[in-house]
């Protein structure tokens, strides 16, 4: 299937689950018995660090693969981690798609039209290398991208999803505290900026519509901005919105369900900490069963969702 | 010394040139005598890709070391080529570095502040590995940021740039054709968006003026937009200014002088395909000088620019 949002959508309803596992890894994220199980094999620091955060995210993918339709990758803490940062995130995306997850980059890239087309080309397209040379470097199906510097900043990520049926998500409206900012300036019409942001990723999707309805062009919007979000769903009506911000950012299933529409679909909530380091919160948690933790937090959060989906529409 | 802006001002001074050279590689960009000799030495593709483009950066370097004060690395084109591109950008900051060259690394990157935390220790900061052991990634002096998450996302920045003495360049107005789409949207105060942001760049750097009277949180302003550039130096009076825009993408110096105060500080010009591929456009160049082809196209930049500067404040 070539529609990115059609894919993601049927594998949602497929798995009955509108969850994300954000795969966001810190070190110390990672139980030391597996840091210690890496350092054993490997010298150099970096490259443990790497490593470690590979076979944690393997760990969790394996244990949730069978119930979740999507991982979302936060670039930011591979690059932290330097080159064997950026290996390990190329390698935990390739486990993932093999594993059948709907895999998601999110690196809030942007830039000017052709540097925009060298970051759509690296994360969602291939590289040229030579005139009849292309390598694709990584098994990405959909990327974060800030909109800040309009179209034709936009415009190449949208070229390469046309060839390649891959997506993208544009920031609308940010989970943090300081989203209103800017996000929040009203306009001299009356709108919000962000809402004004909304209405562009309506437009610039249109043309991406899948056949359930909605667009491969999506929008990001906090969780934590339930008022926002109701009318936000309301605004892009053909818009899939990713909602990060549940479960360690403070938001509830009650505040996610506004994204959905009224049969249920439409969204997909992410979680990264509440579920990676499950087994830093469960009472009296095994290390050796942090995957486990991971799945339970899981299943708990997709119960949760679900119950306050099914409130929302009755 | 441990003020960025003043560190990159002083430079200017010495080599009396305020101009960047852009390091913003394409393999295409490199001459194929160059490729050639690093493919008999290194056989996967995108190993010599890598490679290339750090032989071609060395060479720039080389030429224009003694009149350039800094270079500003666009980080699209090195993640374009993969694990061997970052590692092509990590030892061209290091070379610049060596060089005595500022180095300014272009990501726009943005996020939420605990992962924004994650981007600023990678490229301004330091990572930490253990509980008594970090490290630093790359010899980045200054890192350019987008906004549009508000202060928290920016806050994270300036957190690592107090210890290090580092910079950052925030997005207020980009010099591409689509800037207007959400940045000269007007407010109901009557201001635009770009000047909004401004004026919170504009505190945001309070803490960090230096003793040449400007911030070490610059911004970045299009030199395609000389009427908001010369309205935007007097809104911002502390800032300093990156300029992209400039060559390729049209500006002239006459566009880009009204960046500059009254004694002709306060800002700095990047160019990137005009110096990198001067050896393309120069006629009947030889390919083997593509670094003298820059040196000349660098050595007009700066004397256009001087004599732009020089006509304006007169």
């Amino acid at each position: 299937m070539t529609n990115f949002a059609d894919r993601l959508l049927l594998e949602i309803k497929h798995k009955n689950n509108p969850t994300v596992l954000g795969l966001d890894p810190k070190l110390s994220y990672v139980p030391e018995f597996l840091v210690n199980e890496v350092a054993a094999e490997i010298d150099n620091p970096l490259d443990i660090a790497g490593e470690a955060l590979y076979r944690f995210n393997v760990a969790l993918i394996d244990e949730v693969a069978d119930i979740m339709p999507a991982v979302k990758l936060q670039l930011a803490y591979y690059e932290m981690y330097g080159i064997p940062g950026l290996r390990a995130f190329r390698r935990t995306c390739s486990y993932a798609n093999e594993q059948g997850l709907t895999v998601i980059a999110d690196g809030k890239r942007n830039d000017i039209g052709s540097t925009a087309a060298a970051y759509a080309n690296a994360y969602l397209g291939s590289t040229e290398l030579t005139d009849d040379l292309t390598t694709s470097l990584y098994t990405i199906d959909a990327l974060t991208v800030n909109g800040y510097l309009g179209f034709d900043g936009i415009e190449p990520f949208l070229n390469v999803m046309t060839t390649g049926g891959k997506g993208c998500f544009i920031l609308v409206r940010t989970s943090n505290p300081s989203a209103k900012d800017f996000q929040d300036l009203v306009l001299e019409n009356g709108d919000k900026l962000y809402e004004a942001v909304a209405d562009k990723v309506n437009t610039w999707g249109e043309l991406f519509v899948g056949e359930l309805g909605y667009s491969s062009v999506g929008a990001v919007v906090g969780a934590t901005w339930p008022e926002q979000a109701a009318e936000l769903r309301q605004r892009m009506p053909r818009t899939l919105i990713l909602v990060p911000g549940y479960g360690a950012q403070g938001a509830t299933g009650a505040d996610v369900a506004v994204n959905f529409d009224e049969n249920g679909m439409g969204a997909i909530v992410n979680a990264s900490r509440s579920l990676m380091c499950a087994w830093q919160r469960e009472e009296n948690c095994d290390p050796e069963d942090f995957a486990g933790a991971c799945r339970r937090a899981a299943e708990a959060m997709q119960k949760d969702l679900l119950t306050a989906i099914e409130a929302r529409i009755g």
